[in-house]
């Protein structure tokens, strides 16, 4: 199913982006004077086939899962804070609730891979495991289980898109989640965790070196192969990168655009990317995480988020708020008129 | 007016600000991950001297004159756009307009002097002067008219919070005036127009170097003490820049958050604290412009916008896509729990 999805994903409208480049050009402004807002109309342009591109429904998938690494005192929560957020979070009273209330989007909260065996109504109950393993003893989960991320995510998009999402985000909830993360950061660019490890949720600087540490050692017991993102997602990823690397592949499968959010959410954008190239035209930075590996992580993929607020909270929080940015190029195409119409030639 | 109107600028209530950082970090997030957003909602506490403050009406108000420095050929438009565009604002179907409609913000569109006997039912006829004086030959006003046009941004600041606006914002439509705001920035910090005179709406980069020296000698000329800013605004530099630093004091001493748009609304800034530097405390920058000397400006009054949208057009355009920052920072406080109220330790 997943190289099925993958090898159904489409380039960009070329024809209809120049159109509407060339429209945007007329409006009533200096030529590029609105930058990022001009760039983001002609992608979504490209994405929904239409010179007027609109978003009616944004939805935000927020992937829930454990990591075993935590056994190795990698983060300064306890496990179980996994789980009583994802709860919170299916009921809007976190930060991504929060911007969720303020923009109208709709939280889908997905247990991935929680570890526990209660249910909630609110959370979409949709476990692989109970967690990923110890990535620095042996691999965070099988190739298979890997796979079956990518495929859960890619469900959970067409699932949001079913019920009427035509702009997507994603976002995570995983205690411990930035070590598997900056593990694949590693494998991915060669860079070593000490020049890249940072401390997640407010891990105490003094353990950071500790973090660093696992962090080697989980790449020196996986050797993860660099040019095999399915290989490195299973061997020292986790559940909730690799459940939204599939709503990105989700999305762009049935183009529709789809933001990041910050550190951890750049890492699945790696592997969607990694995996189909095509894939980065559907993606939208959102915000420049303050999380110490994002700026590598970031340059790796070639992005330039345009939001710099100093967050690091996940959940999606960065994505939902670079929603409003997709939201005012669209509002540049309805709202402007041209030159022609103003009865002016162009400046 | 002015001066009484200084006098009466208050500092914000730093108790009230010490009550919503406690409070805020007791939401059910790590302490700090919410960045800027934290930082916002603190400043805007100490603003509405609440810790839950609230936005519930945002208008921007946009000031617009000509430059008669427009005859050195500085600008690629001609300044009849000046007038043309201002109706256009007027009517909402410019830039800031777009973004206008998008959030709900209610535009004052002010000719304080345009070079224009027309009037037009939209636009709030305050003209002071037929625009300002060629400033490579004398200075751009008297200091009595540089007072007025302070004066007047006071009393529009009022006349929209009398209409109910709680968050400000300011933008600006002069064509050339990027030319006497680069004056006033080399007035103030020291810097060469070489260094940081930039293409404004996109004059020809070769003709650059020209609008550079117009800039030289309108101070060789003007001679401004960079230590009295109505000295600045008055030789060498513009009556919108005037007017949005009355609309920064106004909204200052009427304890209302204002959001500065990109360069020339920063130079207002610059003038605004310059007279009191207590208004710095009411301000909020916005984006980051993408004009070259926009840098040295934020870093001479110490702002570091986090939009960094590579937008250069001005009318308030920025402000207004900033404005959805400080009501998410709003949304974070109204809609997170606590840790208490979740049943978590703090993390």
């Amino acid at each position: 199913m997943l190289h099925q999805t993958l090898s159904h994903i489409e380039a960009l409208d070329e024809t209809i982006m120049a159109q509407a480049k060339q429209r945007i050009d007329q409006l009533i402004k200096p030529q590029g004077s609105l930058g990022i807002l001009e760039a983001f109309a002609v992608k979504l342009a490209g994405i929904q086939k239409t010179t007027m591109p609109k978003i009616q429904k944004k939805a935000i998938v927020v992937m829930c899962a454990d990591h075993g690494v935590c056994e190795e005192n990698i983060a300064s929560a306890p496990q179980i804070v996994t789980w009583m957020q994802s709860k919170n979070i299916a009921r809007g009273i976190t930060g991504v609730g929060a911007l969720a209330h303020l923009t109208g989007t709709k939280i889908y909260t997905v247990d991935i891979a929680v570890n526990t065996h209660e249910c909630d109504e609110l959370v979409l109950s949709k476990k692989i495991a109970f967690g990923s393993n110890n990535i620095s003893k042996g691999p965070a989960m099988t190739r298979d289980n890997a796979i079956k991320s990518l495929e859960l995510g890619i469900e959970m998009a067409y699932h949001a898109i079913d019920q009427g999402a035509d702009l997507l985000g994603i976002g995570e909830m995983g205690i411990g989640n930035t070590t598997p993360t900056t593990a694949m950061l590693c494998a991915f660019t060669g860079l070593s965790p000490e020049e890249i490890t940072g401390v997640g949720a407010n891990l105490p600087l003094d353990r950071v070196p500790h973090k660093a540490k696992v962090i080697q050692q989980a790449l020196l017991t996986n050797k993860p192969l660099a040019n095999d993102p399915i290989d490195v997602l299973a061997k020292v990823g986790g559940y909730d990168i690799g459940g939204m690397a599939g709503v990105i592949i989700g999305s762009a499968a049935r183009k529709k655009p789809v933001v990041i959010d910050g550190y951890i959410a750049t890492l699945s954008a790696i592997v969607a990317c990694a995996l189909e190239p095509k894939i980065k035209q559907y993606i939208f930075p959102s915000h420049h995480s303050e999380e110490k590996g994002a700026k590598a992580a970031n340059d790796y993929l070639g992005l330039n988020p345009c939001l710099h607020m100093h967050m690091r909270l996940g959940e999606g929080s960065g994505a939902v708020l670079g929603f409003h940015m997709l939201e005012a190029a669209c509002a540049m195409n309805q709202h402007m008129i041209t030159f022609e119409e103003a009865g002016i030639g162009v400046v």
